[in-house]
Formats: C-alpha cells, sequence, structure tokens
C-alpha cells in the first residue's frame, strides 16, 4: 500500500534547510486536515499557518528552541476550541443544512441534545476533547505532508500559554494543542534522518480477541 | 493527490453487511497504527481486535446500539496506557537501543528527563496525553481503511469505563479511548451514505500569518 511507503519515509525531521514549500503542496496539506473525521463533524479547532519569520522567532526560545520552528518554511499551528459553545455547535448544523438543502428531525435532535450537554460542561474538559479532534486532523496532515515529500516535525514540546500570547489566540476563544513545521530536511545537521525507525512490533501493540 | 481522493471516498459508515475484511488488509490498516508518530516515541496505546461476536454484542448497548459494533467485521479498540510508568518508558527506550544497536547520551539524558517527570503527573493527566497519542494513529488507521477499500466508523459514543470492563483493560493497566470498527457499507440502510461531506470551507479553518 503506498500510505505505507509513505508512513515509513516520512520521520520527525530535527533541521530543515529553510527552503519553501510551493503553496499548492501546502493547500493539499490543509485540505487533508480539513477533511478529517471530528466528533459531531464539528472540527473544533482551527490552523494557524505562520509565515512570518519574525513570529517564528518569538516562538522557537518557548519551543526548546528548535532550530525547525525557525528553518521550517511553513509553521502549522493547531489551535483547539476552548470550549463548545451554543453558538459554534449551531454555526456547523446550520452549515450542514445549509449545504445539504434540507433539515431533518433526526439531526435537529440531535443539534439539542449537543446543545444541551456540551456547553455546561467544564471548559477544560471541553478543550482537551476537541484537542482530540484537533490530532486526527495533525495526524491527516502529517500524512499529507509525506505525500508531498515535504518534511514535518510533530511538536508538543513548547510552552501554549506563552504561543496562545504570541499568537493572540485566547481572544478568539483558541488554545494552542500541538505545532507541525513543514519544510525540507537538512540531513547532514539531522541526527535522526538515518537512524532506522523504531516501533513496538505488532505483536505488542495488538491483542486479537477471535 | 491520491490520499485526498481516498479521504472524500471515506464517512462515518452507520451501516455495515457483516461481510469480512481480508486478514491482509487487516494487518496493513494496524500497520499503519503501528507506524504513527507519537510523544517522544513511546507508544503508549495498545490495539484490541475484537472478531469474537459475543464480545462486539456486549459492547453494542453500552455504544448507543450502534449497528456497526455487531455488523463490522473487525472492532479495533484503541486502549491508552492509564498513565506513564518508569517500566512502560524504559521499555521503548531499550527497545530502540536494541535496535538501532547503540546507546547515546543524548538519547539517555533524554530517558532520565522523561523518567524523572512522566511519572510522578497526575495518572489522568498522563492517559490524557497517552489518549491524544492514540488519536493519531486512530487517523492513520481510518486512513489506511480507505486505501484498502475498507469502511470505518470513528466511534467516540460509548462508555469507556463499561468498554474496559468487557474487555479487562484495567488490569492491564489501560483505558479505552476510541472506538473504529471496520467493515463494509451497507448502503441501503445507511442514511448518510449518499449525504454530502460536509466540512467547514478552509478560509473559515486556516489563518495565515505572512
Amino acid at each position: 500500500m503506498e500510505l505505507l511507503d509513505k508512513l515509513n519515509w516520512r520521520y520527525a525531521t530535527k533541521a530543515m534547510n529553510g527552503e519553501k514549500v510551493a503553496e499548492d503542496k501546502v493547500k493539499r496539506i490543509l485540505e487533508a486536515a480539513r477533511l478529517a473525521p471530528t466528533s459531531s463533524g464539528l472540527q473544533p479547532f482551527e490552523i494557524i499557518v505562520v509565515k512570518n519569520q519574525d513570529i517564528k522567532e518569538k516562538i522557537k526560545p518557548i519551543a526548546w528552541n528548535q532550530s525547525v520552528i525557525t528553518d521550517c518554511s511553513h509553521l502549522l499551528v493547531f489551535a483547539a476550541w476552548d470550549t463548545y459553545t451554543a453558538d459554534r455547535i449551531n454555526y456547523m448544523f446550520d452549515l450542514t443544512n445549509d449545504i445539504r438543502g434540507f433539515e431533518n428531525e433526526g439531526f435537529e435532535n440531535y443539534r439539542q441534545m449537543l446543545l444541551s450537554t456540551y456547553p455546561q460542561k467544564d471548559a477544560e474538559v471541553n478543550f482537551n476533547h476537541a484537542a482530540k479532534q484537533a490530532y486526527i486532523a495533525f495526524s491527516q496532515a502529517i500524512t499529507a505532508a509525506a505525500f508531498e515529500s515535504v518534511d514535518a516535525t510533530p511538536i508538543e514540546g513548547f510552552d501554549p500559554a506563552a504561543v496562545d500570547q504570541i499568537l493572540g489566540l485566547r481572544e478568539k476563544g483558541l488554545r494552542s494543542a500541538v505545532l507541525l513545521p513543514i519544510g525540507y530536511r537538512q540531513e547532514n545537521e539531522d541526527w535522526l534522518a538515518n537512524l532506522v525507525k523504531v516501533r513496538k512490533p505488532l505483536e505488542d501493540l495488538v491483542t486479537v480477541i477471535e
């Protein structure tokens, strides 16, 4: 399967060379994230694409000074909703009705069920739930980058509150969840570039109940 | 890009026909999950593959009676570590050293950093972190299923504690995070099968900082 070849090709690139990724490739990587399935179809996240070098320089020190933050082409910041609100839920249900061109009683009942449960939950619980949905999209963006022969570095090692402040995310009801610099590997400066990929054997990962 | 075609083809299948998925396809879907990147490479989850119909019947009522639970071919249960422990961290670092055939000081320092921070954290925080890693793999399994022309239904709507009990997960230090029945669509019984896929427009999802 071609997908497995791409997943074997990719690795968490530790050094990039500053080369720019063509915008049509970036668009397809973002499109893969957009197509990701999410809980109740709410897509409870946004993606901030940082091309601005000054902003990247500000983020680098609060991300363990990882060079890929500044040497990448585009820094993708996956930011999840800080909570679920009635407006946010209604937006997606209304959009769905608009696109499909009809209302459906079962779907409207489902909307009411979400409206009567999600917004009342603790914001931290909601953010954690939204962040998991962002990770589904994040994962699809990583895969899409590999299909474009674009390198990417999944990064959780950063100070989310500081990134939120630099990007003004809290004012938008967002919180940074995970980073994905994309660009091109600088092999001779990347200690990980030529090391073998290590994964648990399938038999340690999977249990089959016959 | 072929990936986008596959992501457009897939949908959260609401009715399956009971047909079995060939084991070589299942294996490649699991392999995609195995190859998923995870934080510090720890792969803090396992996948329980339920083929047993009696167990599926037990899970169905605690998953909103969704028919795909029993009409799927294989029910994949993504179960995250209940917490990070020294043993679990050491297993992956030792495995990495074994496979690569050498020890590296930087890598050993990194091991010590994780050992001195992760196991001491609140178990709920650790489980949430581990669950996010499971979502990355879950996402890759969804994509891999599409590449195999296999339908799949991402399911968060279930009682995790009940699934944990049915599968004996807590005793293994695991907690169910998300379900993925895989199989083949039964189009004439699936209200969602012929509805257009709805996603936010890219401009609502993405903000570019030039």
